[in-house]
């Protein structure tokens, strides 16, 4: 089965908003077996959004649409779904009154203009919305069925777990797509490239490799039609990858380095804190992106100027600081067990490094990162090396550091 | 003018990457008068390719190409481009000299499938890639024009600058686009929405607001012959929104609240040290995102735990701890303090609230936020209320603490 996903809202033709709402789609539809064709972004017009419809259906078997169901005049999803269809827009009692009644509990008189979102055309079903006032449509004419879900990303996630999901479940009862992400570092992709030569090329399973700020990550891509047939193809493909790459696998599928790490935290009752200069920040951010890290993290400090009396102030001693710097090994060990003991937790993790374009010495070459762990019997030391550039050490060295972790905290 | 993006590669519709390309081109397309109609992610496929290329100039002008340039057997943009002009590939020596020269220089042989790097049809000319081997096109047939651009980002805006931009500004000398954008914090959408109803609802200039995370965004649009016209259009919609609103403006266009209240830090020659609770290290995260926080940004503390004694061992007293709890006003203004004590700054910033769902009591309902900010002669104090959700509520308490911080600094 094809599909195409249309994006609708002139604000995303303004560049400004990325379209998140279409990626969300474009994910959930290979499992279903749904191939997407396209993805279009299209303005509040009607007669572009009608031609995008003809079109679409000349081509896909589905169209799904987010956005343009408001109560606006600017809002034309509905309109351009009856006429693509030819057919009349209809006020319906019964949503009316649901509408109605949802003001009605907030307080609020119904403006006039939201009856529009009470209205169907004969070829299409109403899809509740229990987050917002829009609900969807699901029309389905000759030529296929176009869903209209609304924008709002919360909106839409609701609708198509719980009405979109359920109905196309129904409907596509062919081929399955699964695929299988598994997530390496410490190794570039031109090496990995190589070592996997053997699998690459073959169209079913598919292996492509992506270059990510968390490292390089391994996808393989398998249709068959049943989803265990499918996962029959990616398991040999899939073991011979570990027996090749094994040491540099840290994590599967939506894994983060974040949740990698947390979960092990959560598992073993251990705590967590951190201390961080070239992160400036975004290791203790990135780490409380997890609500579970209510329970294992106590916190962090962020050095952020090479002024040595911040750093003697936090615990580092000044043999350390006046010694090897504070972009050293030996600064990375005195902030990993500074953070372990002053926020009194079992692990600290010490990160430093430099992240500009200037070296400072040879001993001090820019992007090289400095990572410790210390933990009740030690401390553990990891280097890294990284492209010098500001941004992209920051957010790399994040990572790695939250992977450096989940390797030690599994060994424990 | 009227135009299409349509970005290549089948990557895009798999649902992981987010198109950026077609963000950065959309954004860059107003000021040049271009209209743009559509954005497609269209996968590696020949036919799919060359429908979209033909229906895209039926209805604009130019379309915008990024991706599918590579050297590899699923790179097709260029084979598509001449299917659809019905013209023949062929190797230009000058091209193919300057391709080889570039691989020797990194002392690698070329790779014979790199050939097609050097190809040109006869209705196109190539756009010089200084960042890689792709270089791009510029194909104009009867029907209109095709610019194809490489697909990394690096590359693609490096070739944006130097060939494609200067070639535009040459063909467009019709219509004009420009937009100034108002952003405020303090204020609901839908006060805003009351507050400047007599400016909504107009075409040119038309005025949006944009709900985001620091804030409501005022966008004004304006549409004329030349750049001078339309901002003598914008200027008496900005004053008379500049009149209404004023109180609640904290930047305009791109400024986002680190940088804003960044520029004013470095050009007070004022040093800032923060700490941090509920926004979990996202605050100086934020802060050290500008290159210039280096100069400024002493560095801070982020207090996860509601252990009190991680709160004494920073320098809290333990009356505020015991009297008034960690998530207060009185915490925050300690926290203030003790981050500009502790890490010698001018300025401190302290930040503390209840990020999650459930209140604890009535003083410390989820989603009251506790902002101050500490110098010399004293401690200042905000409030603020979000929505409590968690990610909510780290986004836009950081958000909400700088836009402070920028107020604060600007009566200094």
């Amino acid at each position: 089965m094809k599909a195409e996903i249309v994006s609708i809202g002139t604000e995303l033709l303004m560049g400004e908003i990325t379209d998140t709402n279409a990626s969300f789609i474009a994910s959930r539809l290979p499992p279903l077996g749904i191939e997407l064709q396209l993805v279009s972004q299209v303005g509040d017009d009607l007669d572009v959004l009608v031609e995008t419809f003809k079109r679409g259906l000349l081509r896909s078997d589905i169209i799904f649409t987010t956005g343009g169901l408001g109560p606006t005049q600017d809002d034309l999803t509905r309109e351009a779904v009856a006429k693509t269809f030819g057919e009349e827009m209809t006020v319906q009692a019964d949503l009316l009154e649901h509408l109605e009644e949802g003001f009605r509990r907030r307080g609020m008189p119904m403006p006039p203009t939201n009856v529009k979102q009470a209205t169907l055309i004969p070829s299409a079903v109403s899809l509740p919305n229990a987050r917002g006032t829009a609900p969807g449509w699901w029309a389905t004419g000759d030529d296929g069925t176009i869903i209209c879900m609304p924008g709002p990303p919360r909106e839409l996630r609701g609708i198509w777990e719980e009405e979109v999901l359920p109905r196309l479940r129904k409907e596509t009862r062919g081929e399955v797509i699964v695929s299988r992400n598994i997530k390496t570092s410490g190794v570039s992709e031109g090496g990995l490239d190589e070592m996997v030569a053997e699998y690459l090329g073959q169209d079913n399973p598919y292996l492509g490799l992506y270059s990510k700020s968390d490292g390089i990550h391994l996808r393989i891509i398998a249709r068959a039609s049943t989803e265990d047939e499918a996962w029959s193809l990616i398991a040999p493909v899939e073991e011979g990858l570990t027996s090749i790459v094994g040491p540099y696998i840290w994590g599967y599928d939506d894994e983060t380095p974040e949740r990698s790490a947390g979960l092990l935290l959560a598992e073993k009752k251990l705590t967590l804190a951190t201390m961080e200069s070239c992160t400036g920040g975004l290791l203790a951010s990135n780490i409380t992106e997890e609500p579970l890290s209510d329970g294992y993290y106590n916190g962090g400090m962020v050095l952020h100027s090479s002024d040595r009396s911040a750093w003697l102030e936090v615990g580092i001693p000044r043999e350390v600081v006046e010694g090897y710097g504070v972009y050293s090994e030996q600064a990375a060990q005195a902030m990993a067990q500074a953070a372990r003991t002053r926020m009194r937790a079992d692990i600290g993790l010490g990160l430093t490094g430099l992240a500009g374009m200037d070296s400072i010495d040879e001993n001090t070459p820019a992007g090289a990162i400095h990572i410790a762990i210390a933990w009740e019997d030690g401390v553990s030391y990891f280097p890294s090396r990284l492209p010098p550039r500001r941004q992209v050490v920051k957010r790399r060295a994040a990572s790695t550091a939250l992977i450096e972790l989940r390797r030690f905290l599994s060994t424990l």
